[in-house]
């Protein structure tokens, strides 16, 4: 009893296969219904969890919601360091690229940010700034290896850069932003804004 | 009897003050409940008018949405021609911010447009390519004038730049893209990018 005690229900961890499950499954529930309709209840059901293992190891649906976009993030710019800008650019682009059928998902999830504000400063905590500080790296780096000018106006709008290629193109021409076209829109756009020869 | 049948009723034309309380009640409705759950019902209740006559003159609600949105359009690039590429584009930038209120509506009706492709069809004919049509013979002037490069390929990336930047801002760090922004990314982005001096 004094055991018990002594190791309170709210320390028990989750499995990191157990926590993939249920990530998977609020992933699913999100493409089904959306961010606005997805309750604690589904997720429960869907996983045959209780309500109150959710809430103890998340602390609601915005901070579950984006634990989920984040374990399946289709970028992780902070690994890429190929040794020169356009390199890692284009190793971002090639990234982005590979999980486009999640740009309708994040287009959502986006959308459902606009009306909850918790979930928009969960998605800007957890999933935008720790990329814009991975892009931040990448520029510190080129500026570092003198391929970038320190004061480089375009490079307080590389997250803009790269974001709106994004999203642009799907709702310009109703077609994903592939590898091809997001190379070329890097070529084209973000490699002479910021003055880098490819 | 012979005079009202040679009349039908499909001829007859909405004026130009009723058009507009029509659209004034169809962007009022969208901004309260969204795309989808506006029905021509509403629409009808909401300007005393009968669903006959919202049919007979626009195709259905797609259309109607449409045309509201067009008749409130916040850019209208045809108009722009001040005499060089980069007073066009501070223009265009001045334009697109002066309706920055606009922004979550437009972002909705985009989200919308995913899951209607019909909705999606009719804002590419009516709102987008009109814009980028206007957009392109502005660098064709430009072009004329010897100001841009004529195989520039920042040139194919016009809309996407100009329209990251406003969808960009909103979601990465939750602030409207004002004249401040868009004009500083204008001169930091989109003119480097096509090669053309401030």
């Amino acid at each position: 009893m004094t055991t018990d005690a002594a190791r309170p229900a709210r320390r028990t961890r989750l499995t990191p296969e157990r926590e993939r499950e249920l990530y998977a499954a609020v992933l699913e529930l999100l493409r089904e219904v959306g961010y606005d309709a997805l309750t604690m209840d589904a997720v429960a059901a869907r996983t045959r969890s209780s309500k109150a293992t959710l809430y103890r190891q998340w602390k609601g649906k915005p901070e579950l919601v984006v634990a989920a976009l984040r374990d399946n993030h289709p970028v992780r710019a902070g690994n890429v360091d190929t040794g020169s800008l356009a390199g890692d650019l284009r190793e971002v682009a090639r990234r982005l690229c590979k999980k486009a059928d999640d740009t309708a998902l994040m287009r959502g999830i986006t959308h459902a940010a606009e009306r909850n504000p918790e979930l928009g400063r969960a998605m800007r905590e957890t999933l935008i700034q720790p990329e814009m500080d991975a892009l931040h790296r990448m520029l510190d780096r080129a500026v570092e290896r003198g391929e970038l000018a320190p004061d480089r106006p375009a490079a307080h709008f590389l997250s803009e850069m790269i974001t709106g290629a994004l999203l642009t193109r799907p709702m310009l021409e109703d077609r994903h932003a592939d590898e091809p076209y997001l190379l070329a829109y890097f070529d084209a756009v973000v490699l002479p804004a910021l003055g880098v020869e490819g």
